[in-house]
């Protein structure tokens, strides 16, 4: 087991009293430099948060003019910047960024490489790529739907694993165009890109979070949501 | 594209005449040098490759006497050593292994963490792990097998990902008993005992192997192995 020394009572009495134990995040002199990009942004309200949490500056990214209007009335801050955006043809300021922060919108690129490859130009050397897409075991079936067995179990019915490439699927309109790609596609794309792997995560609610909403249950069964976090090397 | 230098008709004559262009991994001065493990070396089919392609020494484990009964008849090679190991108690010289190596045994092992510290500590630094596995997409499920749908396809029929743990199953007998781990947990507890990820595969058959061996056509529904490339970092 590692040193515990924060139970030590004089350790723990000296660190109560440094600033940012008393004043947070504002009491972190590094943290008003972090420039934060949030690719994919939709409403905006990552960018939100981060400016709120102190980040220096945000740039926010989206390919929907109707979702940047929303982020853009969202805020009055300066530091927010947004701007209309294909990740297929993305360019940022070289080494300009200290987090790219993606959710739930890779999965609707299908140029993938040269995308990582921007965001590794763009990020400072040891900075953050964090992401969520739709898990590949998701994306991959050619009918996306639960089946309820005769025992009463529900399963996913995978296929389509291994062929890569666009799924059409029903999400409030026909016609919403995904991209599958396998688990391993992506990390090797995110190795060969220059990044180190950090942590991955494949969502699905925890028993307790069952337990609170039981209609969840069958989300355990499958994991809905892959998360990356990246390191640029 | 990165440079081609090796059809540049000079430096390809150069290469040419280089002692391992000539004389093959004889001519490899470093490779006499390479001392591997394999982990779960059944047959020994692994370990005697290795000699055969020069490694200074190879350590074959298995829990199966029998297994080493036909593995030590298999050869006279006294650089290769077996012994009888179980990898959830697994000890290694500290620093002693190049390449430590495992084919389908890793989904036996309970104590996944343990064994990864274990050969952490084995491993010379920036030596490397590569294991293949049972994908989890194939482990998940309590009942492990295909259906065919309606319209002919074959789907895998998923569920139980997010419910780690023993998976008991029938392969030549019943009872077999494997351990269904995530894939995210898989490379965590890699990144967690000090490796460096450098490349995954998740397998099944390429088209043109289909082409060749048309009943094989549902493995590309669903990955079946999952292989990793890790170093000591």
């Amino acid at each position: 087991m590692a040193q515990n020394i924060y139970d030590d009572p004089a350790f723990f009495a000296g660190y109560a009293g440094l600033e940012r134990s008393r004043a947070g995040l504002e009491g972190a002199p590094e943290w008003p430099r972090l420039r934060v990009a949030d690719l994919g942004c939709g409403y905006g309200w990552f960018c939100r948060w981060a400016r709120e949490a102190g980040a220096a500056s945000v740039l926010g990214l989206d390919l929907s003019e109707r979702m940047l209007e929303r982020a853009r009335g969202a805020t009055q801050d300066a530091a927010i910047t947004y701007r209309r955006t294909d990740l297929e043809a993305l360019d940022l300021p070289a080494a300009g960024i200290d987090l790219a922060y993606s959710s739930l919108a890779f999965h609707y690129v299908a140029a993938f490489q040269p995308m990582l490859a921007a965001i590794r130009r763009g990020l400072v050397p040891g900075g953050r790529l964090v992401f969520s897409v739709e898990h590949p075991v998701f994306t991959a079936p050619r009918h996306q739907a639960w089946r309820r067995e005769e025992d009463g179990r529900m399963t996913w019915p995978l296929d389509g694993y291994l062929a890569e490439g666009p799924r059409e699927t029903e999400w409030f309109v026909p016609g919403v165009l995904k991209r599958h790609r396998m688990l391993a596609t992506t990390l090797n794309d995110l190795l060969a890109a220059g990044f180190a792997l950090d942590r991955i995560e494949e969502f699905g609610p925890s028993e307790a979070q069952v337990a609170a909403r039981p209609e969840w249950a069958k989300e355990r069964e499958r994991p809905i949501f892959l998360l990356v976090s990246a390191r640029a090397s």
